[in-house]
Formats: C-alpha cells, sequence, structure tokens
C-alpha cells in the first residue's frame, strides 16, 4: 500500500521539489522562508568529489530549513567561473562554470518567479566563492525589473558566518585565508562531516604555493596553481573540525533567522 | 574505517559530480559519453511533486549511463516557460521557469566546457517539453561559438522514444496525444514505477477539457486549463505502464548507443 | 488623374503598410484585429520557391483579415533556424534564419509598438514550424515588458488548424507527419492553389528517409536528408488537396475570430 | 498548364525569395551580388502610405538587380526608431521601429548566413535615415563574428547617391535638407514616380517648422512636429521629380557596380 | 593649512567628480542641469591627440557649465566605432571603440542613475559624430525601462550648433563638410585653441580624397583612406577659427539653455 | 611660439589621450605595457569627493608608468554597482554605477582594441572593490572572443598590495577590513597624499557600525548603513599614512612589472 501524503507533502518536507504546488503555496502563504543553495561542478583536488561546493551548500541549505521551518529550493548545480587563486581556475578539467552573466540571469528568472509565486522573504546560500558578486547582481537586476521592495533577499556564503576569530580558535595550524582554502582543510572537513563516503582518504595532501601574486594573471600561467588542485593543507582536516564548522555556520544562521525573518 | 575509493571514483560511478576530477577526465579520455538531464520545476497536479520532469529525465538518465557506461553531468533542475496546452502555463505557482535565452546561454555554456574537457560524444536528454526548441538552439551556439564540428552531441525528449504505435499499444484508453498528458497518465506512471512514495495516490483524478483550442492565447485565460493543473485522465496511471514506457525508452536509448555512439 | 483615396485608405484594405498612419490608427481604434505572418526563407526542394512558409502565412493572414475586417502587419521575412528533421536542416545553402533571440527580440519590439498604437488584439500567423516556440517566447516578453494584462494576442501555426482526422481525410494516402511534411503534399498543394506560376511541376518528386531517428543530431550528418530538401512523398500534391486545406484552415481561423475576437 | 520553369528560376528573376534554393545557389556561384533592402514602417504624412520607406529601398533595389543581373533579399520590413527631426519621432501612431539592437542583430544573422551559402559581394540599400548607424554596426558584426574578410559588403541609402550640387540642380524650390524632408517633396516625388495609386493627392500638404532645434530633446515635446506627420513642404512634389530622382540614384549605383562589383 | 571647503564643493565647481555626495545632491535638488560629455580616443592625424574628441567635449561642457551654473558628469572616454569616412574608420591603430550596443549601455545605465539621484535636466554633449545614433538610443532606453517622463534629456554634437551659413562665413576656403571635416581644419582649430601645446604643429598637413564614394565598404579598403588619418585640408587651421567656432557653439547652447532649461 | 612635440609625444609622456596614434603605436610596438585605470564615481562621505576611486586608480596608474615607461590609457570613470558592506550601497545618492555586465563589456571592448593595436601587454588597476570580479570576466571574454592566448593580462586592485601584515604595521589603531575602509582613514589618506584640496577637513569624522551582518540584504535596510556614508574611523587620517600606503603600493607594483613585466 502506497502513502496517503508523499515524501514531498507531509509536516516534514522542506524540499520545494518534492512537493505539489498546492503544497509548497500553502507554505509560501504561510510565509515559508525560500532557501536557493548555490554551488559548482569543480576539481577539488584528487581527494574531493566535484560536487563539493553544491553539496556543502545543499547541506546547510537542508539543515537550516529544517531548523527554522523554511523551504530549500532546487540548487544551482553550476558556477561562475573559477580564478586561479580562489578555486584553481579555467586550466582545470572537470571544472564546468556559466558565464558570470548566465549565471545572474538564472537567479534573476527564477527570484522573479518565486516572487511571482508570492514568496517574499528568500535566502540565496552560496558554497562557491565566485558566484557571490554574480548573486548579487542577479537579485538586484530580478528586484528593479520585478519592480519590487516589498520582500527581502538575502546573499551569504556559508564561509561568511566563520568569523576571524572562529576560525583561528577552531583551525589547526595557521590558517591561509578563505581563497587559498580551496580543496583543502576547511572544505575536505565539511566532506568528512557531511559525506564520509565521498572522500578519498588515501589521496589528501597537503600543498604549499611558492608565490601567491597579489594579482591576477590572464591566460592563467599553467604553472602558476599545484596541479592536485588543491592549493593549501588538505591533512589537517577531520570530522571534528567539519562538525565545528557546521555548528559556527549553524548559529550565525539562527542568528540570521532571528533578526531578518522572526 | 572509511573507504580507499570514494563512491564516485569507483568502477560503477555513473555521476559527475561524485568523481574526483581525475578520474572524470580519464572517463572522458577513454570516450566516455555525457548525458546532461534537462528538467523543470513545474506544477504536476495534486498528486505529483513539482520536480517531476526533472526527475524522470535524471532516472532515465542513470540508468542508461549505467547501460552504457556513460556519465551524467549535473541536471538542469529549471526549464522554460510552461505553455498553457502542454503545462498548465505561467499560471500556476510553484512552476518555476527560466526565460528561453537564459536557458539556451546555460546549456551553451555547459556544452562549451565540456568541450573544453575534451568530450566528443553528448546526449541532452529533456525530461520538459517546452526546453526542446531552446536546446537545439543551445546546441548550436555552443558549437558555432567553439567553433568545432569534430564532436556529436545528440539531444531527445524521453517522450521521442515512444512511437504514436508504441502508445497505442500499451496505453489503457484513447491517448490524448504527448502535450495533454501533463501529470496525467503517462507521467504518474512513470513516478508510479520510479518513485512511488512521491506520488500522492488519493489525489489522483481525471480532467477533460472541454475546449482545447488550436491556438495559444495570451495572457492565459484564468480558466482555459483545470485549476488541478491536471489536463486528461490520470487515473488509469499504473508502475505496470510505467514499467512499459521506461522498457520503450531503454529500447530506443540502447538503439541510439548503437547507431550513434558505437 | 489619379485617385482621392489610394489604394490602402480606401475601404476594402487590409495591408497595414498601404495605409496612411491616420487611416490604420481609425481602424485600431475601430477594435480592428492586427496579423502578423511570420515565415521564413529556406530550401524547399526542386520545386518550391524559398518563399514557401512566409509566403503561404501571408496568403492565409490576408484571406483572413479580408474575411474579418482585419490588418496585416508587414510580414516577418526571415525565420528561426530550420532543423534537420522539420525543414531539412541549417545544412542547405539558401535557408536564412535568424538566431532564435533575434527573432524573439524582433517580434517583442514589433508587439510592443502595436500596443503603443492602442492595438489591444493581435493575431501572430506562423508558416514556419519552427517559429512556434520563439514565438511564444517574444509574446510573453512584450507583455511583460510592456506590463500589459489588457490585450489578447493569439498565437497560431496554420497547420494547427488541421486537426489530425481532418488530414487523414483529405490526404491522399498515409499521413507522414506534420515535421516530415516538408517541401511535401501539403506544401505543395497550398502553393499549387496559392501561387501555381512559383512551382516547377517537372520537379517534384516523392523521397523516403531510411531512418527518421527520434532525436536530434549535431552537427547534421550530411547524408541524414535528402540532397533535394524534400523530406517525404510530393507527387500527391494537387491544388484541390490546397483547396481542400485552406478551407479547413479558414473554418478554424473563423472559429477563432468568433470565439476571441467577437 | 502550367509552367516548367517557375517565375523565380526563369532567367530574369531576381528575386532571391521567388527562386529554389538550387537557383539560387547557383546564381551565387556565378558570383550575383545579393541586394538587401532594408525600409521601415513609419508615419509618411495624410498622404502617403507606411511602407514609404520600405517600398523606395525595394523598388530601386529590384531596378538595380535587373539591370546588373543580381538578386534581391527579402526586404527588412520594420527599421529603427524614427528621430523627431529625421522622421517625426517615436510619437506618431502607426510607426512601428525595432530597437537599435534588435536591427542590428537580425542583419548581423541574415549576413552571416548569406556569406555561409557561400555569398561574397552583398549591398545593404536603406530607405530609412535612421537605419544607418545600426546598418555599419550589423555589418561589422556579422564580418566579426563569422571572422570573414574575403567578402566584400557595401551600405548605401539612396538619398546619399544624390549629391548637394544634383539636389539644387532638380529641386524646385530650396532645398530644406534630407532630415527634413520626411513625407515632404521628395519622397512624395518618389512614390508618384513608383506607386502613384497609393498617393492620397487631396491630401498632399506644406508644413513649415517654427523652431528646428539643433539638438534632440527626449521625451519628444508633443508639438515639436508637425501633427500632420510631415516636416516640409510637400506640394511641390512630382512624378518628373520623383524620375528625375530615380535617375540620378540610378546613375550612382551603375557607378557603384562598375567599381566595386566589376 | 588645509581648505575647509574642498575644490568640488566651493561655490564656483561645476564637475560632479570633485562634489561630495552631499553638495552634488544640493545642486540636483536645486535644479541644476547635469551635461554628459561624451567623446572618443581615436587617431586625429600626425598633429593631434588621440583625446581631441573627448577633450572638446568636455571643453565645451565645462565652459557651458560655468555659463549656466550646471553640473559636468565624468565624461565618456571611448567611444563608437569610427567610420572609413567620418573618422578615418577601425583600420586604424590607435583608435579604442565601443561596440554600439555597449555604449547605448553605459549610457542608459549613467542616466538611469542620475534620475535616481533626482535629476530632472540633463544635456548629453557629443565630441564624435559616430556617437550620436547609439546616444539616441541609450537616451530612448534610460527613459524606457524607468518609466519615467517627467525629465528633460537633451543630445547634441557641437557640430550642429554651427549651422551651414555659420561656417561658409567663417571657414576659410569651401567648407568639405563635417565627415571629411576630421583632424582637419575645424578639430585643430578648436585644439589650437583650447590646449594649443597638444598640437604638433609641424605636422600639420592637408590631405585629398580622390575618390569619396557615397556608400560604406566593409571591410574597409586599406587605401581608401589617407595613411596620415587627415581627411581635407588642415593647414588652414588657426586659433582664431577655434576661437570664432566655440563662440558660435557658445551661442547656440546658451540658446538652448533659454529655451530648454529656463 | 608653439611646440614641436606636443605634450603628449614627448620622451616623459605617459598618457595614451595625450599622445597622436603614431607615437602610441610606436610605443606599442616597443613593448609598453598599457595600464588600464578602473574606478567609480560614488559617495565617499561627507569629507572626500565622489571621483575618489578613480582619482586613486589614475594617479597610481600614472605614477606606475613613469617608473616603469608604460602608457596609461583613458579612466573607466564609472565602476560597477556599490555594495551596502563595501562602499554604502545603491542607496546613497551621486552614487553612479553600472550594470555589471555593461562594465564588463565595455572593458571586453576595449581591450579588444589594444590587442588590435598590438598591446600584448596589459594592467587592469582598480580602484573599487566591485569591479574586480567583473573585471575578470571582462578579461576573459576579451581572450575568448579574440581567440588570443599570446598576450599577457594582469588584474589588479591597488589595496590586494597591502598585505594584512603591512596595514597593521601603519595603520593607526585597529584594522577593521578593507571593505568597511571605504571613505575611511585609508582612503582619506591616500587623498590627502595625492590630492589634499580636494579633502573637507572639517567634515572628516568617524562612524562605527552597531551591526555588520555576515550576509548581504536586498533592499538595502536605509539604516544598514551611517548616513554620512562613512563605514568606519576616518579621523586617523593622514598625510603620512597615505604615503606610506602608497609607498606599499608601489613597491608590490615594482615587483610585478619585475615579475611579469621584463
Amino acid at each position: 500500500m502506497e502513502p496517503e501524503r508523499p515524501a514531498g507533502d507531509d509536516g516534514t518536507s522542506i524540499l520545494m521539489e518534492e512537493m505539489t504546488f498546492e503544497r509548497y503555496l500553502e507554505r509560501i502563504r504561510g510565509g515559508a522562508v525560500v532557501i536557493l543553495p548555490c554551488g559548482a561542478i569543480e576539481q577539488h583536488g584528487p581527494h574531493l568529489p566535484m560536487k563539493a561546493d553544491a553539496f556543502i551548500a545543499t547541506a546547510i541549505a537542508e539543515r537550516t530549513a529544517r531548523a527554522h521551518d523554511a523551504l530549500v529550493a532546487p540548487s544551482f548545480n553550476y558556477g561562475c567561473k573559477s580564478q586561479a587563486l580562489s578555486g584553481g581556475g579555467q586550466v582545470f578539467g572537470g571544472t564546468t562554470s556559466l558565464d558570470s552573466d548566465t549565471f545572474t540571469r538564472v537567479l534573476r528568472d527564477v527570484l522573479r518567479e518565486l516572487m511571482r509565486h508570492g514568496a517574499t522573504r528568500m535566502l540565496v546560500l552560496n558554497g562557491h566563492g565566485e558566484n557571490q558578486f554574480p548573486t548579487y547582481e542577479g537579485v538586484d537586476l530580478a528586484l528593479r525589473d520585478a519592480g519590487r521592495d516589498d520582500v527581502k533577499i538575502l546573499v551569504a556564503g556559508w564561509w561568511q558566518f566563520v568569523s576571524e576569530e572562529r576560525i583561528r580558535e577552531i583551525y589547526p595550524g595557521e590558517f591561509p585565508g578563505w581563497d587559498l582554502e580551496h580543496a583543502a582543510t576547511t572544505e575536505t572537513s565539511l566532506m568528512l562531516a557531511l559525506d564520509p563516503a565521498s572522500v578519498r582518504h588515501a589521496h589528501v595532501l597537503d600543498e604549499r604555493m611558492d608565490h601567491v601574486p597579489p594579482y591576477a594573471v590572464f591566460p592563467q600561467p599553467p604553472d602558476l596553481v599545484p596541479r592536485s588542485g588543491v592549493m593549501s593543507r588538505a591533512t589537517p582536516a577531520s570530522r571534528e573540525l567539519g562538525e565545528a564548522l557546521l555548528d559556527t555556520v549553524r548559529r550565525g544562521l539562527d542568528d540570521l533567522f532571528r533578526r531578518e525573518f522572526p
């Protein structure tokens, strides 16, 4: 015998895509916040799957939605172009990126639709640093095109909830900065906490860039970034650090919901 | 103890996003076909989740990849605008659509990246009728912009593998045509076969449109399409019909692989 | 001596371009429907001129305008890209197509202008299958950009008025479907009825495609479509069939005007 | 009995749209020049039809093609936005204009297709002043996008062949300049020579603008341009002046063909 | 000791960029006209700097602002593509041009922002002929996108204030027309009056084009325009002529302000 | 008597716009680096002029060009949209911003032209944080569209040359981070060093934001940022700090030239 209420429509569901449209609209009319996870498909070293950015954003979005009775919209699987010094750059095979304007248009269109449905409270949750600025532009265009100012749209990258003080407290050693943390200790730790089966343990490695120039070079020099795609140390990663990061992020999001979506 | 080879990199994996970039490139260099599932998030009546189009395309893509040692790229979760007489139209809340040009650009960008990686054999698998024409345009622009003619990119909607003869054989009653089959007998059957827990059984219903005009009307008249979002009969749906449809599609795809990607 | 009222301004005129702007505005203020014929310039086999799609759409538009006191706007001479299995594809010389987004923008701009003039009732009449989806998008963008919902814009391809039952009644033999009917029996019949001098009789021929794949292949394989550009049988064409088709379409359009533009 | 060679394929035909694609390609392979007439649909006073710009460009294109064994491609029926001081501006109903970028894209696309067909000699013939600059841009983009420099594309407005000296010789009275000549003596004369039945004689009138500012004002002041849409004197128009203008233009085009397309 | 009121905020300042935002807003609230100078960076023969068009537009803008208590916004340093017969064309190194649509978008965006600030009176002052039409489009899009008709935006090229009669009075010899006056007598005279140190005296030269075709040729023939980049006579240039031109332009702008911005 | 060599063409000149095109091309052929300063016109508190970002970028570009025999192209006066937490956001009057895609297109077009001139070594020097990501995209598009990989284009914001260690050494007090440093101590110090007359001394003030959310809010809450437009302390500013910053940046740029443009 099959269920009267499907997975998506029962009381505990958070995924917009699993719901019937009627159930979704009920939730929207009830003021539910819609969370849009934005990721990327990008090289993440020899030990992490290419989904890392999208997966982490989606996992945090789902945890947040469960905690705050929010909804999660289908994730943006493809992100903006990887830059050499934050994700290794577009010289890597596997990294699959959109033009900045393409990404911005997708976000504009989806937000416009959510507003048409009646949504007034939205949170764009980023897992890929290079999405950040194009995300701001997409939100601005959505609001301008729709002529709306009666809604609230928030944008955050998960790392923004981890203050510099906090990362110094929990990071094992000296923190190299978020940009060089690509496929390194923090992302590996998060994947160990969230999806340990996806981490290829024996391939976790440490890299050190001889020279991190304070500028960008195009076309990207072939030897600028280690061929492994890792840009700093990854071996200090641990499930515990992952959990500590998730906990910090959770507290930041709790605060966000309390202040912005009471 | 955790695995040496992660889920994405072991021999049986098919999901690009689960792989490390090195494993993915190995597969591409080995000539693996990349399948891109394109769906939509769209109202599917009171009994189906909004993911139906994306879910069906992805499920078929994964089965095909397993059968033919191909890869599945992350799916396109958002599709082109719903039209009144094929998906109920943009009057429905929940339906979340991209402008046609936005969709085309996303596909162009992703295909351009796959070609940069070295992929030469690609299949765009559609689950949402309104994506079809913009998909052709995206493929054309990707090839033109990249100046490539040494690759092969195929485009198919799953329903194209179900010939008119075949559907008459397996359909219980008179087939109303693919357009009016939205959230009706075939899609409900496929969901019963692929994800029965997502179907809200007690809400499966039959609709009959009094008048199906042989033209489109903009803005969409509010009473043109039944408010349920279903456009013809859904109660004849069954898991068996779903399996028969999947089997027919599978044979079509087997044939496609034999002819085009030997 | 020359006429006081020019061709375009006398009581029987239907062509917007032949009218003075004042006469046109008078007609618009009187509620006249504006019909926009959209065609293509495209190979149509060795026996039909490249104008066929534009010519048929325009001829039907003019007949309809005369019957219903409507206006005909200047036709769109260039259409969207030909697809292999509906018009032979972009491998043919002569076929002269716009990017999908270009076509959509032209339609958006022209409809926006008609609405500025005061037009509230419009009909886009298509003669080229590949224009259909981009036409829907153009209408949607025109309405959205202009912020208008007090107008009615209809979209139809002439073939949509010929039901499957009707085509079986009048078609001599087995109907191969509208897509393969390119430069074949129906279009040749229509040209025989509408402009017999343009048909190169001795070159009417029959083709049969060995394999019609249920998917599209890019770049288009050079031998997929017969080099003649004809995709099925054309020799059954006759002026009588052309007249029967025109009569069926006329009845469909009469019905459209009765229901939608009373 | 019907013709073996249709109108479009016989030896004297010049219209691309009337030809079969094979005949057209034969002509292109033989080096035929393709002429693209670009017009507009625009108010032309109380006495001229809105087609004037498109009609004049097309008529001259056809005469030129006959004289020089060239082809005429389907005309661009819609032109760029009318400016107050050259065509009366966008305040007039009836004037139906494209965004500048839309027009440029159409031209880019069509030229790209002609080059794909093998055309290497093209002439864009303008009948609407406001098309001029967007035409240059369209040609530039077509050449850049196609990466071609082995072709020759010429652009001309018909009035450019009428030197200031020549217009002073043939113009009855003082010439007010091409911009203010909208719907005035020269255009009315051309229509009298080319299509006298389209001219509403009793409504030909003279206007004089009190103030022609040496700058443009947006939004256009409602009283800047006479409400008739005529911007200077039209009553001096005559068939003879029209013939003299056509003869002057013909000689300019003869010269163009001799120098550029020998 | 440093000033209490900075350069930009004292009573005599005219440059928007030198002001604090508060002082600027005060001026805008007081109804100040904002002048936007649009130039180009383009070859100007062997004797003039590439800034000529931007410099002249800016200098005139500043003089006008001083006379009429207006503001000058930062200039547009890059202009639209040079055409062969007005600026020598894109075959010259040094000439640095934007696509027409890029220029139009910049102007649209900047005007939209000025309107957001509260500006209702604006003057776009052009120094580069090829900017003229794209400027009209930019103004039109800004007004349309912002849905504003309560503002007044004027567009003028400085040469439009020099009537044909006036140029014949002051020009030493026969005036070759504004298009061929590139880097010739008038521009050289203006630079002698405005910035004599930038003129390379010994290199001022006279050119005469053997053939000035009444049409444009793409790609531009390499020998169409003199290699010096000068297109007619420059040696008649003098500071006195420059002053006479500036005086004529000044009177035209005085008239503009009196009529349009009282 | 006037100069034989104008300002722009003598040996010490660095401004592209002051040169004749021939002198510029000589310099390019000699391998000169072209520096493109990108700024913004944006509120900078009650004490700084709106030009600050553009002025600082240009001043540093000119100093660098003099030190390394490079050229400075005309600056980009308008930048990308201000964000609340880096420049106060788009709620401020005076701030005059381009859409992200507009900025990217301008940069793409200008770089494409420089490459056409023969330039192979370019440096984009940013003075406005929000330009950074759109600059990367513009460079990427320029290289892709031009199909070039034989050039080197660098991108840097001046603040990237001031390491965290260095800023802690020279900053008087605790450094609040570059984002909140808008119109605050560092920018005020730079303006004191570069253009002291533009600083309104009596209005330099300190602000402290009660809450700096780790996320962005759209539409921007009216009370998020102090109404002064200053976002942290400005009173510690001094000419000496400005000089120390300039010296640090100079050393970074010296290093850049040594490594990248030897």
